[in-house]
């Protein structure tokens, strides 16, 4: 039974996780991070110790969290000096866990499919937590540490990960975006945002009963280009967003023209 | 006071406002589309007439709400023969007021922030109503009509207008597509799409906290050449795709560059 976890990074997933973690009653005696301020600032939430320097690690801890940047998680791993079954996930989308195979006898990943920020609490209830590990029995440990916190448990390969990662940055990241070029384009003429946000809910919520290819609207669908030449028009001076524009329209027509029922 | 509406037009948008405003007690008595079925079904649902031919559209209704598509707009107004003094309003984003005043004495516009499907009722309540009329008298006048369905009405002229409408094709329609893009990446291995959805619902929850420039996360915000370069790879097969990941991606990264605190 995992009832001790150390954080290796205090990032943002990292923090959020921690803090969930935390409510359900699990003790996260340590919190490491390179950057002392980002250690303190999860430590304290979690009444564990920030540290700072990799070999302070204790190794009396039930599970070792690492929730680095994907370009320093192989300095960490060389860095950590743990005894050889010391049990290791890292949190990474795009990283196999066989990254750790050389670290540990046993490790998994656990990868929680959310957006995170540092200062907004998120109900994990229903995220869904995936979940790989290098033996069953390590497995149904994380699966049992997970249930804590999630009703939501996937069993998912290093392979699927890396698409469940990939359509995420499509989905969240870039949806984001689209959201911050709209929110610029009012703010050229002082318009407000929240006049867009019952959109916003409304194109989000429609998915959950429509698929996504059915919930289209809008010019791009059937290529109205009395609308589309206007809009290019408006974004004469804004050359960066006239090109997702027309890329983006393009992308939605042909693809109403291959995928429409 | 408006009591007797007439649509000219039963598209997703006329469908949905038709359906509001006949559950407030409005009576509707005729609905003409140039689509015999179009017509019935609408006209069906809200105890009207189904008209196919404009020269039957009767002069009695205190208002007439042509919501067509853009390019059909100017041959519908030609062949309209009302009495001078109809009270006319587009639905259209992108087209001005003016395009009315050749036809009547009062006019004005009714649009609807918010994406519509025939089949998908909306609540009206919070939808943004935006406005514009020819003179105040009629303002007042469609403000009331208004009001019946909704709580947030907005004086918007025909230049602010477009805006709204560009902005929303980029929060709505590429929104959705972006949707549609990581539910065929999904598919590709067999993945449900399920699994994005708690994703999705944060994503669009969180800018009611955060300004999408502060919501971001994932890698292209600080370029993460690593993951980048892993999910451009496993798009090799797929080079829309990878197009529109390679665009975002840069868009993304030079706006961080530019607005973030």
């Amino acid at each position: 039974m995992i009832e001790k976890v150390i954080f290796i990074g205090a990032g943002n997933l990292a923090t959020q996780l921690a803090l969930a973690l935390h409510e359900q009653g699990i003790v996260i005696p340590q919190v490491f991070s390179r950057t002392e301020a980002s250690a303190l600032a999860l430590a304290d939430q979690v009444q564990a110790a920030a540290i700072t320097d990799l070999s302070l690690v204790s190794p009396e801890a039930d599970l070792y969290i690492i929730s680095v940047k994907d370009d320093v998680l192989p300095e960490v791993l060389e860095n950590l000096n743990l005894p050889p079954d010391r049990f290791l996930v890292h949190t990474a989308g795009s990283i196999p866990m066989d990254v750790l195979s050389g670290f540990s006898e046993n490790f998994g990943v656990f990868y929680p499919l959310q957006t995170f920020s540092k200062n907004r609490r998120v109900n994990f209830s229903d995220i869904p937590i995936c979940l790989e590990a290098n033996h069953p029995a390590n497995w149904v440990r994380l699966q049992r540490l997970a249930a804590r916190i999630s009703g939501s448990i996937h069993q998912v390969s290093s392979e699927e990960r890396k698409s469940l990662h990939l359509a995420a940055v499509f989905v969240c990241n870039f949806v984001n975006h689209m959201y911050a070029l709209g929110e610029s384009i009012l703010q050229d003429k002082k318009l407000d945002f929240d006049l867009l946000k019952p959109l916003i809910r409304e194109t989000s919520e429609k998915i959950n009963d429509l698929r996504p290819v059915d919930a289209q609207t809008g010019p791009a669908k059937r290529y109205d280009q009395s609308v589309i030449g206007k809009h290019l028009e408006m974004l004469n001076d804004r050359p960066e967003l006239r090109k997702i524009y027309s890329f983006v329209t393009d992308s939605i027509f042909q693809f109403h023209q291959t995928n429409a029922k």
